[in-house]
Protein backbone atom coordinates (compact mmCIF):
# COMPACT_ATOMS: atom_id res chain seq x y z
CA UNK A 1 0.00 0.00 0.00
CA UNK A 2 1.19 3.44 -0.95
CA UNK A 3 2.19 5.77 1.76
CA UNK A 4 -0.31 8.37 1.33
CA UNK A 5 -3.21 6.07 1.35
CA UNK A 6 -2.06 4.81 4.39
CA UNK A 7 -2.14 7.31 6.08
CA UNK A 8 -5.33 8.94 4.42
CA UNK A 9 -7.52 5.65 4.92
CA UNK A 10 -6.05 4.27 7.79
CA UNK A 11 -8.79 4.61 11.12
CA UNK A 12 -8.04 3.23 14.71
CA UNK A 13 -9.18 -0.31 14.86
CA UNK A 14 -11.00 -2.04 18.18
CA UNK A 15 -12.59 -4.80 17.24
CA UNK A 16 -10.36 -7.74 16.06
CA UNK A 17 -11.65 -10.77 14.53
CA UNK A 18 -10.24 -13.30 16.39
CA UNK A 19 -7.73 -15.34 13.80
CA UNK A 20 -4.14 -14.52 14.81
CA UNK A 21 -2.07 -12.21 12.83
CA UNK A 22 0.58 -13.97 10.77
CA UNK A 23 4.50 -14.11 12.36
CA UNK A 24 5.68 -12.29 8.82
CA UNK A 25 3.29 -9.22 9.63
CA UNK A 26 4.33 -9.36 13.33
CA UNK A 27 8.15 -9.14 12.35
CA UNK A 28 7.21 -6.38 9.70
CA UNK A 29 5.58 -4.42 12.05
CA UNK A 30 8.54 -4.63 14.90
CA UNK A 31 11.06 -4.01 12.26
CA UNK A 32 9.02 -0.91 11.46
CA UNK A 33 9.45 0.30 15.10
CA UNK A 34 13.48 -0.63 15.08
CA UNK A 35 13.89 1.72 11.88
CA UNK A 36 11.86 4.84 13.27
CA UNK A 37 14.25 7.91 14.01
CA UNK A 38 15.39 8.59 17.24
CA UNK A 39 16.77 11.28 19.08
CA UNK A 40 20.94 10.99 18.22
CA UNK A 41 19.88 7.56 17.15
CA UNK A 42 19.44 6.07 20.76
CA UNK A 43 16.50 4.18 19.95
CA UNK A 44 15.29 4.11 23.20
CA UNK A 45 12.12 1.26 22.62
CA UNK A 46 11.57 -2.22 23.46
CA UNK A 47 8.68 -3.76 22.41
CA UNK A 48 6.93 -6.93 24.04
CA UNK A 49 5.19 -8.86 21.47
CA UNK A 50 2.08 -10.43 23.57
CA UNK A 51 -0.03 -13.30 22.23
CA UNK A 52 -0.86 -15.24 25.03
CA UNK A 53 -4.82 -15.04 25.58
CA UNK A 54 -4.23 -15.12 29.47
CA UNK A 55 -1.97 -12.35 29.47
CA UNK A 56 -4.19 -10.35 26.64
CA UNK A 57 -7.50 -10.56 29.04
CA UNK A 58 -5.22 -9.16 32.00
CA UNK A 59 -4.19 -6.22 30.19
CA UNK A 60 -7.33 -5.41 28.62
CA UNK A 61 -8.46 -5.62 32.32
CA UNK A 62 -6.27 -3.20 33.58
CA UNK A 63 -6.86 -0.84 30.47
CA UNK A 64 -9.72 1.50 31.24
CA UNK A 65 -10.29 2.78 27.94
CA UNK A 66 -8.47 -0.15 26.30
CA UNK A 67 -10.81 -3.50 27.53
CA UNK A 68 -11.02 -4.64 24.10
CA UNK A 69 -7.27 -5.63 23.95
CA UNK A 70 -8.56 -8.46 25.54
CA UNK A 71 -10.83 -9.89 22.42
CA UNK A 72 -7.34 -9.38 20.43
CA UNK A 73 -4.57 -11.68 19.05
CA UNK A 74 -2.03 -9.69 19.87
CA UNK A 75 -0.82 -6.73 21.66
CA UNK A 76 2.49 -5.19 21.57
CA UNK A 77 3.77 -3.13 24.81
CA UNK A 78 5.77 -0.18 23.89
CA UNK A 79 8.41 0.37 26.38
CA UNK A 80 10.93 3.14 26.64
CA UNK A 81 14.08 4.20 28.06
CA UNK A 82 13.56 7.50 29.80
CA UNK A 83 15.30 9.59 27.80
CA UNK A 84 14.44 13.56 27.50
CA UNK A 85 12.43 12.80 24.38
CA UNK A 86 10.77 9.79 25.36
CA UNK A 87 6.87 10.76 24.09
CA UNK A 88 8.23 12.25 20.71
CA UNK A 89 10.59 9.05 20.44
CA UNK A 90 7.89 6.70 21.00
CA UNK A 91 5.49 8.24 18.76
CA UNK A 92 7.24 7.87 15.83
CA UNK A 93 8.18 4.45 16.09
CA UNK A 94 4.36 3.95 16.86
CA UNK A 95 3.13 5.61 13.88
CA UNK A 96 5.40 3.71 11.65
CA UNK A 97 3.81 0.51 13.43
CA UNK A 98 0.44 1.56 12.79
CA UNK A 99 0.93 2.27 9.10
CA UNK A 100 3.08 -0.75 8.58
CA UNK A 101 0.29 -2.70 10.20
CA UNK A 102 -2.56 -0.88 8.21
CA UNK A 103 -0.60 -1.36 4.99
CA UNK A 104 -1.15 -5.26 5.48
CA UNK A 105 -4.48 -5.46 6.48
CA UNK A 106 -4.19 -5.11 10.17
CA UNK A 107 -5.49 -2.85 12.56
CA UNK A 108 -4.43 -0.95 15.97
CA UNK A 109 -4.97 1.66 18.08
CA UNK A 110 -3.08 3.94 20.52
CA UNK A 111 -4.05 2.83 24.18
CA UNK A 112 -4.14 5.98 26.86
CA UNK A 113 -6.12 5.02 29.25
CA UNK A 114 -4.05 1.89 30.92
CA UNK A 115 -2.76 1.24 34.67
CA UNK A 116 0.75 1.51 33.38
CA UNK A 117 2.47 0.04 37.02
CA UNK A 118 0.19 -2.96 36.76
CA UNK A 119 0.95 -3.56 33.28
CA UNK A 120 4.69 -3.26 33.65
CA UNK A 121 4.77 -5.43 36.44
CA UNK A 122 2.70 -8.76 34.71
CA UNK A 123 5.71 -7.82 31.58
CA UNK A 124 8.34 -7.88 33.84
CA UNK A 125 9.25 -4.75 32.65
CA UNK A 126 12.30 -2.64 34.82
CA UNK A 127 11.23 -0.36 36.82
CA UNK A 128 13.25 2.65 35.54
CA UNK A 129 11.79 2.38 32.26
CA UNK A 130 8.60 3.85 31.26
CA UNK A 131 5.04 1.79 30.02
CA UNK A 132 4.05 4.12 27.23
CA UNK A 133 1.21 2.06 25.94
CA UNK A 134 -0.24 -1.06 24.91
CA UNK A 135 -1.32 -1.45 21.25
CA UNK A 136 -3.69 -4.07 20.22
CA UNK A 137 -3.33 -5.58 16.51
CA UNK A 138 -5.72 -7.90 14.96
CA UNK A 139 -7.53 -7.62 11.50
CA UNK A 140 -10.50 -5.46 11.60
CA UNK A 141 -14.13 -6.27 12.16
CA UNK A 142 -16.24 -5.03 8.96
CA UNK A 143 -17.88 -2.82 11.80
CA UNK A 144 -14.32 -1.24 12.66
CA UNK A 145 -13.94 -0.01 8.97
CA UNK A 146 -17.10 1.33 9.22
CA UNK A 147 -16.51 4.92 10.39
CA UNK A 148 -14.37 7.78 8.81
CA UNK A 149 -12.08 10.07 9.99
CA UNK A 150 -13.33 13.56 10.71
CA UNK A 151 -10.53 16.53 10.56
CA UNK A 152 -10.26 20.22 10.44
CA UNK A 153 -10.40 21.59 7.12
CA UNK A 154 -6.57 22.43 5.79
CA UNK A 155 -7.02 26.45 5.65
CA UNK A 156 -7.65 26.03 9.90
CA UNK A 157 -4.17 24.20 10.48
CA UNK A 158 -1.87 25.02 7.43
CA UNK A 159 -0.28 28.96 7.05
CA UNK A 160 1.86 30.75 4.54
CA UNK A 161 4.73 32.18 5.79
CA UNK A 162 3.36 33.77 8.81
CA UNK A 163 1.19 32.45 11.61
CA UNK A 164 -2.30 33.15 10.67
CA UNK A 165 -1.91 33.55 7.18
CA UNK A 166 -3.98 31.33 5.11
CA UNK A 167 -2.13 28.58 3.23
CA UNK A 168 -4.94 27.73 0.96
CA UNK B 1 6.09 4.42 -2.71
CA UNK B 2 5.03 1.29 -0.19
CA UNK B 3 4.81 1.92 3.65
CA UNK B 4 7.23 -0.57 4.44
CA UNK B 5 9.83 0.30 1.70
CA UNK B 6 9.82 4.03 2.84
CA UNK B 7 10.46 3.07 6.47
CA UNK B 8 12.81 1.12 5.59
CA UNK B 9 14.89 3.07 3.13
CA UNK B 10 13.94 6.61 4.53
CA UNK B 11 17.25 8.30 5.88
CA UNK B 12 17.43 11.73 7.74
CA UNK B 13 18.34 14.83 4.83
CA UNK B 14 20.47 17.74 5.56
CA UNK B 15 21.96 18.91 2.02
CA UNK B 16 19.33 20.10 -0.20
CA UNK B 17 19.15 20.40 -4.60
CA UNK B 18 17.97 23.95 -4.95
CA UNK B 19 15.19 23.61 -6.86
CA UNK B 20 11.41 24.37 -4.95
CA UNK B 21 9.33 21.38 -3.74
CA UNK B 22 6.53 21.47 -6.13
CA UNK B 23 2.78 22.89 -4.79
CA UNK B 24 1.08 19.45 -5.28
CA UNK B 25 3.96 17.77 -3.21
CA UNK B 26 3.72 20.32 0.01
CA UNK B 27 0.08 20.06 0.05
CA UNK B 28 0.25 16.35 0.43
CA UNK B 29 2.81 16.53 3.01
CA UNK B 30 0.62 18.95 5.13
CA UNK B 31 -2.04 16.79 4.77
CA UNK B 32 -0.01 13.82 6.01
CA UNK B 33 0.25 15.80 9.23
CA UNK B 34 -4.23 16.65 8.61
CA UNK B 35 -4.84 12.76 8.51
CA UNK B 36 -2.37 12.13 11.56
CA UNK B 37 -4.33 10.75 14.65
CA UNK B 38 -4.22 12.56 17.58
CA UNK B 39 -5.59 12.40 21.31
CA UNK B 40 -9.00 12.60 21.73
CA UNK B 41 -9.01 13.65 18.08
CA UNK B 42 -7.87 17.51 18.86
CA UNK B 43 -5.54 18.12 16.10
CA UNK B 44 -3.67 20.54 17.81
CA UNK B 45 -1.33 21.32 14.78
CA UNK B 46 -0.57 24.11 13.23
CA UNK B 47 1.70 24.28 10.23
CA UNK B 48 3.87 27.31 8.67
CA UNK B 49 5.11 27.01 5.31
CA UNK B 50 8.15 28.88 4.45
CA UNK B 51 9.43 29.38 1.21
CA UNK B 52 10.43 33.31 1.42
CA UNK B 53 14.34 32.78 1.19
CA UNK B 54 15.01 35.55 3.45
CA UNK B 55 12.54 34.00 6.52
CA UNK B 56 14.50 30.56 5.41
CA UNK B 57 17.63 32.59 6.35
CA UNK B 58 16.99 33.64 9.41
CA UNK B 59 15.30 30.39 11.08
CA UNK B 60 18.54 28.62 10.00
CA UNK B 61 20.42 31.33 11.84
CA UNK B 62 18.40 30.34 14.69
CA UNK B 63 18.80 26.98 14.81
CA UNK B 64 22.35 25.73 16.25
CA UNK B 65 22.02 22.30 14.91
CA UNK B 66 19.90 23.29 11.49
CA UNK B 67 22.14 25.59 10.02
CA UNK B 68 21.27 23.98 7.02
CA UNK B 69 17.45 25.11 6.75
CA UNK B 70 18.89 28.11 5.26
CA UNK B 71 19.73 26.12 1.52
CA UNK B 72 16.47 24.35 1.87
CA UNK B 73 13.72 25.33 -0.61
CA UNK B 74 10.95 25.10 2.33
CA UNK B 75 10.25 24.41 5.88
CA UNK B 76 7.67 23.54 7.31
CA UNK B 77 7.30 24.96 11.33
CA UNK B 78 5.17 22.58 12.97
CA UNK B 79 3.43 24.78 15.64
CA UNK B 80 0.70 23.28 18.90
CA UNK B 81 -1.57 24.09 21.21
CA UNK B 82 -0.21 23.03 24.90
CA UNK B 83 -2.41 19.72 25.21
CA UNK B 84 -1.26 17.26 27.41
CA UNK B 85 0.15 14.36 24.84
CA UNK B 86 1.97 17.62 22.68
CA UNK B 87 5.01 15.93 21.91
CA UNK B 88 3.37 12.45 21.10
CA UNK B 89 0.81 14.34 18.55
CA UNK B 90 3.88 16.72 17.23
CA UNK B 91 5.67 13.24 16.38
CA UNK B 92 2.57 11.21 14.65
CA UNK B 93 1.97 14.21 12.63
CA UNK B 94 5.84 14.55 11.80
CA UNK B 95 6.38 11.39 10.93
CA UNK B 96 3.77 11.06 8.25
CA UNK B 97 4.94 14.26 6.69
CA UNK B 98 8.16 12.40 7.08
CA UNK B 99 7.14 9.51 5.01
CA UNK B 100 4.76 11.09 2.67
CA UNK B 101 7.49 13.26 1.00
CA UNK B 102 10.23 10.64 0.91
CA UNK B 103 7.69 8.89 -0.54
CA UNK B 104 7.85 11.60 -3.27
CA UNK B 105 11.51 11.89 -3.22
CA UNK B 106 11.69 14.71 -0.91
CA UNK B 107 14.11 14.54 2.36
CA UNK B 108 13.83 16.19 5.63
CA UNK B 109 14.48 15.86 9.20
CA UNK B 110 14.08 16.75 12.58
CA UNK B 111 15.19 19.55 14.27
CA UNK B 112 16.26 20.21 17.52
CA UNK B 113 18.35 22.67 18.60
CA UNK B 114 16.82 25.80 17.54
CA UNK B 115 15.89 28.70 19.72
CA UNK B 116 12.24 28.15 19.59
CA UNK B 117 11.40 31.92 21.10
CA UNK B 118 13.24 33.76 18.30
CA UNK B 119 11.26 31.65 15.56
CA UNK B 120 7.65 31.67 17.20
CA UNK B 121 8.43 35.56 17.03
CA UNK B 122 9.90 35.85 13.23
CA UNK B 123 6.75 33.86 12.61
CA UNK B 124 4.28 35.31 14.24
CA UNK B 125 3.31 32.15 16.50
CA UNK B 126 1.23 33.18 19.37
CA UNK B 127 3.35 33.11 22.76
CA UNK B 128 0.55 30.44 24.36
CA UNK B 129 1.69 27.83 21.80
CA UNK B 130 4.11 25.57 21.46
CA UNK B 131 7.25 25.23 18.15
CA UNK B 132 8.05 21.88 18.39
CA UNK B 133 10.30 22.32 15.08
CA UNK B 134 10.81 23.44 12.06
CA UNK B 135 11.86 21.27 9.31
CA UNK B 136 13.46 21.56 6.07
CA UNK B 137 11.90 20.12 2.99
CA UNK B 138 14.08 19.53 -0.33
CA UNK B 139 15.12 17.08 -2.98
CA UNK B 140 18.77 15.47 -2.12
CA UNK B 141 21.65 15.97 -3.11
CA UNK B 142 23.57 12.78 -3.79
CA UNK B 143 25.87 13.12 -0.95
CA UNK B 144 22.74 13.24 1.19
CA UNK B 145 21.65 10.14 0.34
CA UNK B 146 25.12 8.13 0.59
CA UNK B 147 24.59 7.14 4.38
CA UNK B 148 22.93 4.25 5.74
CA UNK B 149 20.52 3.39 8.87
CA UNK B 150 22.44 1.90 12.18
CA UNK B 151 19.79 0.03 14.38
CA UNK B 152 20.64 -2.30 16.96
CA UNK B 153 19.26 -5.85 15.78
CA UNK B 154 15.83 -6.77 16.73
CA UNK B 155 16.79 -9.11 19.39
CA UNK B 156 17.68 -6.23 21.66
CA UNK B 157 14.41 -4.74 21.38
CA UNK B 158 12.06 -7.15 20.79
CA UNK B 159 10.79 -9.32 23.67
CA UNK B 160 8.12 -12.59 23.34
CA UNK B 161 5.52 -12.18 26.53
CA UNK B 162 7.68 -10.65 28.60
CA UNK B 163 10.21 -8.23 29.04
CA UNK B 164 13.81 -9.89 27.99
CA UNK B 165 12.48 -13.62 26.39
CA UNK B 166 13.94 -12.96 23.45
CA UNK B 167 11.55 -12.41 20.53
CA UNK B 168 13.82 -13.80 18.04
Amino acid sequence: MEVYEAIRRRVAVREFKPEPVPEPIVRKILLAARWAPSQRNRQPWRLVVVQDKDTLAKIGALASTGGFIAQAPLAIAVVMDTTRMVQFDAARAIENMILTAWAEGVGTCYVGGIDRDAVKELLGVPEEMELITVMPFGFPTDDALAGGKRRKPLEEIAFRERFGQPYV
